[in-house]
């Protein structure tokens, strides 16, 4: 099967050049041609992609996919209480199809605005899978180990074990599209002995390992207090940092700990709708950029934030630092676009994708430029930034399939998600807060 | 005409209430009923709005709507060289029907994103009303005086005859949907004499007048080096706060302006896209809400946002102070919705507008919610700040006509101004930064 895109404007190569009125030509999962030529081998179908831009699809690199069930749940809580008081006794409601239709419903909407592969850290993983394999979107999961409660011995954590299964088993599965990755909540719901043997699982593996860490001062300090270091010195004492790990939010960060993250190579996940609507502040990511550091962008879970939409993540991480260090010449739309992009493509281990270039996994999104609000366009970089909306995504291909088309979804069934969802819903919040319709 | 809108959920009322499965009956431009048991007169259409939710029209309070012809102009530049390097250049390009073009285009964003009402500071006021007109968008203009080079007297400046000459003639034109303001670029722009004469001339008309005030701290601090006193002492010295006025941005203003604003009921318009873009920073906006000050929101023009959206203002609104002071708790939505239309519309001295409530002019949008970043939803006023897009818009009314519905436009060719505006954008961008296409 080929495909071939014409009259398309498309944002292609390492480093995000445009091609104006260009071909792009796929054959099955691959991009086999990019360039203003019409090439001359024969395509099975030729669509006419006047008016659109081509762009690599978006990797949202830190999200919790079932959370949509709790979307907007604690809004106006800072994380503590939000977590606690307001997500966990909801959390408890859930159970395996939850986990599934939750996912189908956080997939419907990550495809419509953009995104091809996410970074997902929840529960029940094998019904996510099932969600996950329907819809022919890439995700690395990860069950993250916690130990709320639980002796310190590994061998007694069902997390710990799970998470060691899930990899074992189901690593690169799904033609790829589907890897594990190791993962911990965060250092505030662990404790040193399951760390350090997650550790030496991990690196025997080489498996990447997702965390939050220091996404609030309160947690950071707390750390600080308990151990007499920051959550990113305690992580790299017991060998986390040895293993291709992930930083999620990082607001609260200090020098020291972007120095050992610049010299172990860690990801940094900037999630800036979560860390406005929680209240937990700015994360340096300028100071990250400025040092080398490779720095991915994420939605986080529906609950704080409450969508599933990059091109809002997007939006914000160009707007806010600027205005927070007074300074409009930081994050240029460029590096915002490969935060969203090759950044966490590279971070996910998916080192096929994130790129428009020949040889490359066709992992494209289409962006409808015949709106009000995207013309005049003088310069697609910044429109892609401050002028498009997640719902102006009129198509997007994953390895060379059509998933979402000009609002129809390809391999989800969005009534029938949309009906599950109102089922569970009258389930979970049957005595929330009165807000219940 | 009347028109009855069915199985409808409503936001109501001066204090933003739900009103689940209700019925809202129209006559003409008002609305005549708003409850929960069918009305039994007869109405000449009735529409089922299953799904939906009714709220009251956006009212975006600052803008330079034409400024989507420079929809981005300048991004990655600081104010001043942003406004004198970038933006005024092309500004000079422009010709009277290249600002009826720009403001259809404008109209069409804001149109299809939920706005019935909007502020505007530009030139060539005859032009715009031309497509205010056609469009039936409500907007108060002004065309704002400035003393770049000019002498210091009042009978020279030909803004300044303009200006009032508009206001003598337009004010209260098309059904009143057309209202004149008179407006002040801003201090930095302006001489004492122009500006002391103003305030006589408005207070004689007991008009409004709309000016920019302390943007950056840098125009903050410059006006304090050359009169000794912050911008808002300065126009408040000269008597331009005993008019109805209205301060757009206030990102520096100092505790003393505060209190000065807040005793002679000056509003606020917070514009944190344009704030934030620019670099310009944070504006105090929980303290002055704290205050009791009125605080309104708005995009600003095209070239600083780059759209003309007010459910991304709403959005930004709630979640940037948050961040910033580090408080989940503040701006909570129901305060965000009202600073998009009621705190507008009584700054716009429209006191029949802004509510849903009988007897009130029939300004309503309507939301649809059958999409998959909005469900669950757990709680309305959050869903509509946190989780709904301006796409999201699937019906605009203003004084009671349907103006926009399910993507399309009513009251203007959308494909007509598509190709106006491309062919004015060949014009004004033909050696634009080596970026035109």
């Amino acid at each position: 099967m080929k495909t071939l895109f014409e009259k398309a404007d498309i944002l292609f190569g390492d480093d995000l050049e445009v091609l104006f009125n260009g071909y792009l030509g796929i054959e099955e999962d691959k991009i086999i041609y990019v360039g203003s030529k019409k090439p001359t081998d024969k395509y099975d179908v030729v669509k006419d992609m006047s008016n659109k831009l081509l762009m690599p699809g978006l990797v949202n690199s830190h999200s919790h996919a079932a959370m949509t069930l709790l979307r907007g749940v604690g809004t106006g809580f800072p994380l503590q209480e939000w977590l606690f008081d307001n997500v966990i006794p909801i959390e408890n409601k859930l159970v395996p199809n939850d986990i599934k239709v939750g996912n189908q419903l956080a997939i419907m909407e990550m495809l419509s605005t953009g995104t091809v592969s996410f970074s997902d850290m929840y529960d029940q993983p094998v019904s996510q899978m099932e969600a996950v394999t329907n819809a022919k979107i890439k995700v690395n999961i990860c069950r993250p180990i916690l130990a709320f409660g639980q002796e310190d011995e590994p061998e007694k954590n069902e997390r710990f074990i799970e998470s060691l299964w899930l990899y074992d088993n189901y690593n690169n599965t799904d033609h790829g599209r589907i890897k594990i990755d190791l993962g911990i909540h965060a250092e505030y719901t662990s404790t040193e002995g399951s760390v350090g043997a997650y550790a030496v699982e991990a690196k025997k593996r080489n498996a990447n390992i997702h965390v939050h860490v220091s996404e609030t001062i309160k947690e950071h300090n707390e750390c600080k207090e308990k151990y007499g270091k920051t959550p990113t010195k305690w992580l790299n004492d017991l060998g986390i940092l040895d293993t291709k790990c992930q930083f999620a939010h990082g607001v609260a960060l200090e020098d020291e700990d972007l120095n050992i993250i610049k010299e172990k190579g860690i990801t940094v996940i900037h999630n800036p709708s979560s860390n406005m609507k929680l209240g937990s502040g700015f994360a340096r990511i300028n100071k990250m950029l400025e040092m080398g550091i490779n720095v991915s962008l994420g939605t986080d879970g529906a609950a704080s934030n409450n969508n599933l939409n990059m091109f809002e993540e997007m939006h914000l991480a160009a707007m806010i630092h600027k205005g927070y260090e007074n300074d409009a010449t930081i994050l240029p739309s460029k590096t915002v676009i490969k935060m969203a992009t090759i950044n966490g493509a590279r971070m996910q281990g998916r080192l096929d994708t994130g790129i428009i270039k020949e040889g490359f996994k066709a992992d494209i999104i289409a962006i409808d430029f015949n709106k009000p609000h995207l013309i005049p366009n003088i310069d697609y970089l910044d429109s892609v930034i401050y002028s498009a909306q997640g719902s102006d995504v009129c198509m997007t291909m994953i390895d060379g399939s059509i998933v979402y088309e000009d609002g129809q979804f390809l391999t989800i069934d969005a009534e029938q998600t949309y009906e599950e969802v109102r089922q569970i819903t009258e389930r979970l919040y049957e005595v929330y807060d009165g807000k219940k319709r």
